[in-house]
């Protein structure tokens, strides 16, 4: 990289490019040529802020299209969609000459009361991945980078500063950082931002394994690594791990520290040099402003992507689409004064903002539509009894009900975690006095984050309408008089209790550390392996059609499976289903969820149509992070490949043998028995020469029947072969084991040459 | 320690008395007046083998009582029964010479499917360690040492030999050590039995950290510490960490090893002379033979021993006791062939075995008692046509049918775990036929673990007898013919399945790790802080008679909290029992499980017998184990405190304000604006000198309400002081804020020496 570098910079000048100029620029360095860059906020749209500074999300900022945010893209499960609302994100942030927009969010959904998981797109690491490199591959191709974020294991805002995530490495790399792995290897994101947290004990930003072994040795990371605003605490050190670009700057304190641990010998100069290069690489891309986006583009824009992200998650009686001419109670204060995105960092100042209210108006002109807000968006404010009497008066007065509950904003923000799953209590008990005057209530969830739904049983309809950006009003009308057909699909469980989800019993963690104690069992894979019933499961979602599955194939591939499946509309509407893919391996020699989601696609298709439908799961969605060998191994066996339209609605299955990895372990004092006799070259070497030695372990003894023997080989089996000489009577010694286990390894070296003895020869 | 060691000792005389002689006994050494010592198995008898010799249970052994394996101890919840048994096993032992009874077993039982779980008490740490401590006091009063195994974190068999259990400082301590802590605290055993597992990653035999740092340091072991057999790999290693016995030895072997180390300075000598010490010690403390034990009385007290144990989990429309008169159908092989102890080196030669068939039709003389053999003992067979259609007959033919049903012993051993928890499908599925045939059925259960039990609501009653010993028959009849009111409790939850277990997904681990991902939330701890329904709850018994609990008191004592119940038997007959306190602190600032028992005492009553019960709560079972001070902390706060018959059937409850320990915590960069403001010294001096940088991190900005300043608030008091110095325009630097933290920790000092300046004082 150093070729970059003009020689005449002085270390200082180097350092003033490593650290930011204030809040939301870099500075520029003109020997360089390279300019201020500007970053700023914006996963689910710009928030460039004017005038006062801070990253909190509280000064004000340039209006910009309020998409909706990740919580909402997630369910959409749509890439093409994806894309588009990046590329609109990105040409939105060109024209006002933003370099890198700091977004989009991928972290897990660990637990449902994570601050920030409306920031995040789903629980399951495919689908933030998959949907995650969407977003990058569209914001991009407008020529403005990404900061994918927040890397890495950021899944709670509890004490997010300094908590360690303590993860092991299965979950570790198969689950919170498999999207980043995704994104980094197929999108190529300009610049990746470390998180606040530390990982196993080390903070992200001084965390050379994840900074710079992980992500630029494994996974060929060529790009920037940005702190989060606040992240770094000691420059050398988070310079040595590989993080490029603090932000935001204090140059006052930054650059001396550099200079003086490089004069003092303290830093090596070439890892300044390293950053510096990335650096004036990062700022070569960056492109001329343009001029400005069609916005009221890009507001249809957020609003089909609003309306994609809408879940149905339950229909009965099909009351929904409501019909035309009937008389509609819409209840709640949401209805008027909407929650469209979270609190903090991301917040977005709207171009315009729909308000459902309007909207159904609007769309539903056939039918009078009643208003009463029912409740107040104070938190946990005892229900307020004029307005409640109001509402059910309404209600009673309406053919259908639309009931909008909801957290109010306040509860739901970057910065703290959530402490339960409840709607607040006046809306619940308004809910039960509304379903006694009209039982026929749609409930229309708002926030950015599940919630329970005790009164699932008891309403005939129920829809989560997320956090629907600024066209979310349009969009929830859309969906309710069947404008639009629902499609989206949970990326997320719909636990029935908090007490059931899989972090509950240590979230957010107690002094500085967080055990992530279910392991690879996040989300649907913890329901599913534990047998619980769930509200709704991950991947469900209904619609006003019916698809028909049938003619499941499958093949294997040099790169993993590819199947095939027939799909019918067989409902009179045209609509959208989210095929979904997920692999088993029963009998695994390494915990396994039940299902994992491999594959999945959305397909578009008019009543009556059929088609033929893809799904490609590629080596990566059927290796597991093997610890004998720091690597992805593909196991062998016969795969369960079930096809359907959620985690628990499958609707087609199959086997698909694999040959797998061949992993060869090295032999060592703690080889079993077991194992070396299982190994075709030490099996026959151990016979030959320890038949005496098992002998004298064994010690005769009075084995009457066959189970005592099958025992006794069971036990003996699991007996490291490094023990046998400590055994009284043992025939081997310390230096006798250690030719043993060096003519084994001897052997299988001839062996891997071509020349094994014949006396070793298996066949 | 040295000076008891003869000063013309060798280095090889000195290291043989490190390593054992043979199998089960010790090198004697002359000039050191150490005689060989005996070392033998027994738990639960003594295996004192003859001949051939091994240590996996199969050679011959001369008879001894088979007193009831722990599971059943452990279910008696009784002190100074287990004294009694204790001080049996002792004096059968000394009668042979042995030095050493290896036992006995305290490890928690971490998941039902470990193999082992018969040799161990409880899910329970203070049930583990009160009744491991009874065991073992009364073992050492008749001058033969126990040896309290395995040490520590053996919660499986799986891989036991290398496997490393992967444990979080609060579980090690609070869970996996507390046992472990206690008995050697409080009953001084001779010896401790290290595992052969890791800990952390560190196997137990070279862990210094456990053996020494904690066992002896800690805790004040001065006992001699002896290996599990086979556990030490290398012997140099194993005695710097603090082990100095290795068990079984191979002079020939580590003799050379340690010579060599010695010689070569790789291993310092006065580590040998520091076990050396400790086995002279252990020498010093062994008595003369003494004549036979009274085999008569030791059978009656393993008689009595079992029939306390027994837990009659269900008994509607008391079925039981059996009336005089009526006629019995004894169905299930069980009922000639006994199940009564585990397979492995635990394995004791009985003096006598008592079959419950023989024992009933002696007992239940005044009725007719027909016998069905049902199913044969061979594990997963199907069931038998021809067995089955006889036990059917059986049971349609009397009044009321004792259905034995349990795991062969096939299944449930040493060395390896079960896979399920169902009982055969043979035994199923002739139960379902049976209960057709007559529904009036009394399910026994035989085994040392706990079963899935999907038959719960279709039968009228329940017991687990376990594995009764060899008077195991006997006890089961006196119970079921009320000869012994049954006064057991559940040790160990009965859950209703697999699944819901908390350790389903992680049990026994993969790839030589298992990581114990369920934290402290053990056992019963679990299901109630997930508030998860299970078939029989921890501590729960019946019994052929009630007891009223009232006028609980509840005072805080200097060294804990001391309780007292009025308790009185409201029945009809004699009984016993088992008072259990438990503890809780909801608002915690760490996770803790809803309620923790930290008192139990059992107490006999005559029927209509009022008495008042005292329970005793040590510190010990207030604190946490605080990883922030690696210590144990009393939180201060009010104390929940309900006492009841089982972990779910509360009789009385009541409150106590604890002040808890004062914790100061260090004030580093680390220290979060939240803590820092809230410490009284440092709050006051950040007020005056940094109120500046915080204006400047806020920025200003577009507080609207008072929602929005709160959620800043939150948001700011996360941020650790260190990062003040990284935001733009922050007025502090690198060198001002050690200043900073300096000044403070200099105001402490002074505030602790009584020298605080004014203007810090906080009242």
């Amino acid at each position: 990289m150093s070729e970059k570098i003009p020689t005449e910079l002085t270390i200082q000048e180097k350092a003033s490019l490593t650290t930011g100029r204030d809040f939301w620029s870099t500075s520029a360095l003109a020997p360089a040529q390279v300019p201020s860059l500007i970053l700023t906020d914006g996963p689910h749209g710009l928030r460039l802020q004017t005038g006062d500074t801070d990253h909190l999300g509280l000064a004000a900022s340039v209006p910009a299209t309020c998409f909706p945010p990740a919580v909402t893209l997630g369910s959409t499960f749509d890439v093409s969609l994806l894309e588009r609302v990046g590329a609109a994100i990105g040409a939105e942030a060109r024209a006002q000459g933003v370099a890198v927009v700091l977004g989009p969010g991928i972290n897990i959904k660990r637990s449902p009361l994570c601050g920030r998981n409306f920031e995040y797109l789903s629980e399951d690491p495919l689908v933030s991945g998959v949907l995650g490199s969407a977003l990058v591959d569209g914001l991009q191709s407008r020529g403005v980078g990404a900061s994918v974020k927040h890397f890495a294991a950021n899944n709670q805002e509890a004490d997010r500063m300094r908590v360690s995530a303590d993860v092991d490495p299965r979950p570790l790399r198969e689950i919170y950082l498999r999207a980043f792995e995704r994104v980094v290897r197929t999108a190529g994101p300009w610049t990746v931002m470390c998180s606040y947290n530390r990982i196993n004990g080390v903070t992200a930003a001084e965390n050379r394994w994840l900074l710079t072994d992980v992500l630029r040795k494994d996974w060929g990371f060529d790009g920037v690594v940005v702190s989060d605003w606040g992240a770094v605490t000691d420059r050398v050190r988070s310079l040595e791990a590989g993080l490029d670009l603090e932000m935001p700057g204090n140059p006052g304190n930054s650059i001396p520290h550099i200079t003086a641990a490089i004069e003092s010998g303290e830093l090596d100069e070439a890892v300044l040099d390293e950053s510096v290069g990335r650096l004036i690489d990062l700022a070569a891309k960056t492109q001329p402003a343009t001029g400005p986006s069609d916005l009221d583009a890009n507001h249809a824009l957020a609003r089909e992507a609003a309306g994609k992200g809408i879940v149905l998650l339950k229909n009965e009686g099909k009351v929904l689409p409501v019909r035309a001419g009937t008389s509609l109670a819409v209840i709640g204060e949401f209805a008027r004064s909407p929650r469209y995105q979270g609190a903090g960092s991301s917040q977005v100042n709207p171009t315009r903002v729909e308000t459902f209210l309007d909207e159904i108006r609007s769309l539903h002109s056939s039918g009078p539509v009643d208003f009463a807000p029912g409740y107040t968006l104070v938190a946990d404010a005892v229900a307020n009894a004029e307005l409640a009497a109001a509402a059910v008066a309404a209600a009673g007065k309406a053919d259908t009900v639309i009931f909008m509950a909801g957290l109010p904003g306040s509860v739901e923000s970057e910065g703290f975690d959530r402490t339960t799953l409840e709607l607040p209590a006046s809306q619940l008990e308004l809910l039960g006095q509304v379903r006694a005057a009209n039982p026929n209530v749609v409930v229309a969830l708002v926030g950015g984050g599940v919630v329970e739904l005790p009164f699932a049983d008891d309403v005939p309809a129920i829809l989560a309408a997320w956090l629907g950006g600024q066209a979310g009003g349009g969009a929830l009308a859309d969906v309710l008089t069947g404008k639009v057909n629902p499609s989206g699909r949970l990326a997320e469980t719909i636990p029935l209790r908090l007490e059931d989800t899989p972090a509950a019993l240590d979230f957010p963690g107690e002094h500085g550390h967080v055990r992530y104690g279910e392991g690879i069992f996040v989300g649907y894979r913890w329901y599913d392996a534990r047998k619980a019933t769930v509200r709704y499961p991950f991947g469900h979602g209904l619609g006003y059609t019916d698809f028909e599955y049938s003619e499941l194939e499958i093949q294997a591939r040099d790169d993993g499976l590819r199947a095939t499946v027939k799909l019918r509309n067989t409902g009179a509407v045209a609509g959208r289903e989210i095929v979904q893919l997920y692999l088993g391996l029963p009998g695994s020699a390494v915990a396994r969820a039940p299902r994992s989601l491999a594959a999945f696609t959305c397909i578009e298709m008019q009543a009556g149509q059929e088609t033929e439908v893809e799904l490609l799961a590629g080596r990566s969605e059927l290796a597991y992070w093997d610890t004998r060998v720091d690597g992805w191994t593909v196991e062998p066996g016969s795969y369960e490949v079930a096809v359907g339209a959620s985690s628990r609605d499958v609707r087609l299955a199959g086997n698909l043998e694999l040959p797998g990895d061949n992993v060869q372990l090295e032999i060592n004092e703690e080889t079993t028995l077991g194992e070396l006799l299982a190994d075709p070259i030490g099996g026959a070497i151990m016979a030959q020469v320890a038949g005496e030695a098992l002998g004298g372990i064994t010690g005769g003894g009075s084995d009457e029947d066959g189970e005592t023997a099958s025992m006794m080989a069971t036990m003996l089996g699991s007996l490291p072969i490094g023990r046998l000489v400590n055994f009284p009577g043992s025939p081997m010694t310390r230096e006798s084991l250690a030719q043993l286990i060096g003519g084994i390894q001897g052997a299988r070296a001839a062996a891997a040459a071509g020349q094994l003895p014949p006396e070793y020869a298996t066949e």
